[in-house]
């Protein structure tokens, strides 16, 4: 049983079904990160990750591949076969370390013009990896901004008409280091770190360069959250809709605003193809408080305990089958598709980001 | 008396005086870093500095101010008194830590368009400076670039006619990793580091895209050096010119190379007004070994101990006066002249670097 409050609530309102997190959240493409273990940067690991998503995944997917300091050669042969290469560039400590802008600047010689390159790069690094790509003239995708001087030089570089796109996570719009404490010290470890007060507010004044919201979800177990060296992350999908949907509710976002960054913009980004049949219905009304953890996450804890949120997730059709409802999941594991093998989604030139119109 | 050993020499040349550390060297201009304790970052530690090297430098020189987190605003009022904005990027710990982008935008948004900006800035900071100087659409001058990857990453920007100059230290020329056992780990300590033999031979190979050889001179005691916390930099005035000569006499380099890179380049870069009646005259032909320290080097010590070298400066002539000739030092403290007090120094538009013809 879950913990929610419960309260009356009359207006439903019908989305497309969204992208990023699976159905459980209202969406209903999920696109999954390479830094698995083992990571996916190679033919073999791309063929274990897909068999495991087949066999697994309850919505459609796309995976990504992961750059390495050896593998820009390689990658090229398997690229259509994924949504995008991801760079981590400040990590320092894992097997996709690349710590070193020759190797980037090689991945972006090698990687197929037409398909989209994410980086991870925090501060001063998006500044380095939007400077390497406006080298090599093709457009970078920036994973969960989280602070100030990231979010405004990306506004200074689309000002400049730099092909750059970006996304920010539920967790560092709704939370910042204040809540640290409430959260404890070891399950509040998220990598980027929960900014300040004055980080937060920026990302929401700089709404209008947001590209996408995305939750890089790490359901990690509470044990190991709770233990000596708890591994960074938190588990995000359940959350992110009602939270966002709150804000609407608040009048800090629309509907629309949600729909373009969940739906609009990273189908354009990432080339993905539409999914016919395929939508969700969200109760904008109701009111609960988010309990100690999900239904459906396996990660028993959520940092967004506590909460009080306006809108909830009522249904998801997937490809015309009725896939959740009311807390009720009807589709069995494997019924999700990996949405490459479709015939449709031929590789289709990345667009530019919308040019901002204001002066420096 | 020093531990030269002569030989007989026949073949004298006379350059212009050269820019950079003082004449001891046969340099006539030396242009000082403001990373002095008190740190130059307003008027008033910049009328000490200009106090005491009034009093002290018996070569011209001009002086630079430092940026700070907090002095964007108030640094314009002083800027025509120096030659350049020095932004230490990456630096962690001293007054001069600006460990934020916002922080750099400012200085770029606040510092006259017309007077140079230099960086120090390592590895993938190179590329994040770059981008921050393209999206103020400004040159930028990088100090010591030390690493392949900094080297390929300014030449990709050049070929790209990207606004960027740099300059090299000889002891990133002339030394490895590979030497650090003989000199001493403590002694060794630099910043930048010494690179590796690739990252050594890449500058080499690159020579084409450095605008400027500089020394980066660091006079620390030995006392220091060899203490349980040494601090970094060598002292490299009195080395400079002996081994660039030597890479002459071996066909690695030519003298007019030199001149390019420790005259004509920094002048243009730093609009820096000529010398009269200014000029070196060095002895191409002589052989020697560079002694457990310099004549005239505070430090009693070099990190090009007991290399061999072909190449010595003669005589130093500034303003008219003959200034150094064998190894006698013939004017007083006090008679170098800041050369932005001259009439003629009147702030020139910085050029842009010559575009590089090849194709990435
Ligand atoms: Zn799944
Ligand atoms: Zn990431
Ligand atoms: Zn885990
Ligand atoms: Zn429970
Ligand atoms: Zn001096
Ligand atoms: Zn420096
Ligand atoms: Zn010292
Ligand atoms: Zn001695």
């Amino acid at each position: 049983k879950t913990h929610v409050d419960c309260m009356t609530s009359q207006k439903i309102v019908r989305l497309p079904g969204l992208i990023d997190p699976p159905w459980r959240g209202g969406v209903t493409m999920v696109c999954a990160m390479p830094n698995t273990a083992p990571a996916i940067t190679d033919p073999s690991s791309l063929a274990i990750a897909q068999k495991l998503a087949k066999a697994g995944c309850r919505c459609d997917y796309a995976l990504y591949l992961g750059a390495a300091s050896d593998n820009a050669a390689i990658l090229p042969s398997i690229a259509s076969s994924v949504a995008g290469l991801k760079m981590y560039l400040n990590d320092t400590y894992t097997t996709l370390k690349m710590d070193n802008i020759t190797i980037w600047m090689e991945h972006f010689e090698k990687w197929p013009k037409h398909l989209p390159i994410l980086a991870h790069a925090e501060r001063q690094t998006v500044a380095a990896i939007l400077m390497v790509a406006q080298l090599y003239q093709r457009p970078v995708h920036i994973c969960h901004v989280a602070k100030k001087e990231e979010i405004l030089i990306i506004r200074a570089a689309k000002q400049r008409g730099i092909q750059v796109t970006c996304e920010v996570a539920p967790h560092h719009l709704f939370l910042c280091d204040e809540n640290v404490s409430t959260i404890g010290k070891g399950r509040a470890r998220v990598c980027p770190m929960l900014g300040s007060r004055e980080d937060m507010e920026a990302l929401w004044e700089n709404l209008d360069i947001i590209d996408c919201f995305a939750t890089d979800h790490a359901p990690h177990a509470v044990e190991e959250k709770d233990s000596e060296s708890p591994p960074p992350g938190y588990p995000g999908l359940e959350t992110m809709l009602p939270l966002l949907l709150t804000a609407v509710s608040e009048g800090r976002l629309t509907v629309d605003d949600i729909i373009k960054r969940l739906y609009d913009n990273p189908r354009k980004i990432f080339s993905l193809p539409a999914q016919d049949d395929t939508f969700i219905e969200v109760d904008l009304e109701q009111e609960w408080t988010i309990p100690k953890h999900m239904q459906f996450t396996k990660s028993k804890w959520t940092p967004f305990e506590g909460m009080k949120v306006t809108g909830k997730v009522r249904r998801v059709v997937l490809r015309g089958e009725v896939a959740y409802i009311d807390g009720q999941v009807l589709v069995p594991p494997g019924f999700g598709e990996d949405v490459k093998t479709w015939p449709t989604s031929a590789p289709a030139p990345v667009p530019a980001p919308e040019p901002i119109k204001e002066p420096v």
